[in-house]
């Protein structure tokens, strides 16, 4: 199980505001503390407002400063991942690659060359994918157009593209399936989501966020882009992956209740 | 979804007490609790200490003069059962048929003559099952024998008999792949399961019944015999139904966030 921590990112307004005022203390704080909460890779989008590629580097040197996690370099322009990714001193994680003929072209070398991890989001130049078949369709053109550019399976995350439950009903389980389905059909390679789309709209979104973990889990998610500093949900996390037969003999589980992390 | 209230169950020691005492408010109060918290059925129990047959008919009466609610008849007695059923207001649920050769011939004819849902257990005089077969060949005596002896598919609720994590961390996915098993073969036929045994031995024991309820969810349980007291618990059951695709346009999610029993 790898949990990317997402809370370093400039859609958020404090990040954007610490970003552009120079606030190392709080975003190395912010960094710290998703580590310490259990996160295995620290995300970092510097996105919002202008100056991207200057701020990612100055985001990238300051949370390596913090913390020797690994980094997910998240952008939506190539300019920006390869100036994050130029300055990671741990294999990082390029988010996102997609198999959009122009995305494909400008990310693929990146994570060739910085032979990198890569959130593969299941979409292509036809858009969003409606069905369990859509997504299934275009994981099997990156899949295969991963491995043949040199990538391994155990580098490759499968994002299926998580819709929002308020707009229809069987979103949910669409997403889930799709998950089961890719999972079957790649063993070795993982599944990634973000945990907020599922919830958009909705009240009492966290509640949603969490039970949508804990379903994706059990149809084989293996890697989750969320707020770690969410204890409610990690301790639901520690519960599920030794529900799910991932944590012998309940050894983390129990550890984690021992160091007050995990509780009911 | 059907929920069954377990928490007027002898085995629990005030409960017991409260038989033994006969403290008809306190357990005409457990009763409407459970229900205003959502339980459909009511689970009695009354195994505990003697005169299980005379305790059961009190209950049974002391529950109905509190709610309107059908009631689950619990025992390892099959003249206790009887004794509550032919009590019973309105159409009762059995708690439990297996495919034990005893069970089997004094329970049967009590499903048939009081037309009740019964609730069965995939055990059988070889014991408990082991593995997704065992379960699955146990189901194709239990679901076809009921059917053959007249009870509709969609009276019948097979329990999967889930064993507990502390023993072998395999044991919760053998309960979930047993119960998306039996789904399948039999689509008109319920999956209930009680939700503590999963924990036993374990800390913060809510926690693991909680996000094991959530996974069943995933893989198609539809019935569940748990205490609708856990707030957290009845939260995570609204999110996951909506989640499953089971509640249209999230209209209970919401209904029930607006009522203040829904929440993160």
């Amino acid at each position: 199980m790898l949990i990317v921590g997402e809370l370093i990112n400039s859609t958020r307004k404090a990040i954007a505001q610490a970003i552009e005022h120079r606030d190392k203390a709080y975003l190395q704080d912010l960094a710290r503390r998703q580590v310490d909460a259990g996160a295995h890779i620290i995300d970092v989008n510097a996105a919002a407002g202008g100056n991207e590629v200057e701020n990612m580097k100055w985001l990238v040197e300051v949370v390596q400063e913090a913390v020797d996690a690994p980094l997910c370099i998240d952008s939506p322009s190539a300019a920006a991942l390869e100036a994050g990714l130029s300055l990671c001193r741990q294999k990082a994680m390029v988010n996102s690659i997609t198999a959009e003929k122009q995305r494909w072209e400008e990310v693929l070398p990146l994570v060739q060359q910085y032979r990198a991890r890569v959130v593969a989001l299941c979409m292509d130049d036809g858009g969003m994918p409606e069905t369990v078949e859509d997504r299934l369709r275009v994981a099997g053109k990156l899949v295969p157009g991963l491995v043949e550019a040199g990538i391994p399976e155990e580098d490759i995350y499968m994002d299926p593209l998580i819709k929002p439950l308020g707009v229809n009903s069987q979103f949910g389980m669409e997403a889930l399936e799709s998950t089961r389905a890719i999972r079957q059909k790649y063993p070795k390679v993982h599944a990634i989501c973000g945990l907020s789309n599922v919830s958009y709209g909705l009240p009492e979104r966290r509640l949603l966020n969490r039970a949508f973990m804990v379903m994706s889990v059990t149809v084989g998610m293996d890697a989750f882009i969320l707020d770690p500093l969410d204890q409610e949900m990690m301790s639901l996390l520690a519960a599920a992956r030794a529900l799910a037969g991932q944590d012998e003999y309940c050894m983390d589980y129990i550890a984690g209740v021992r160091a007050g992390k995990v509780k009911a």
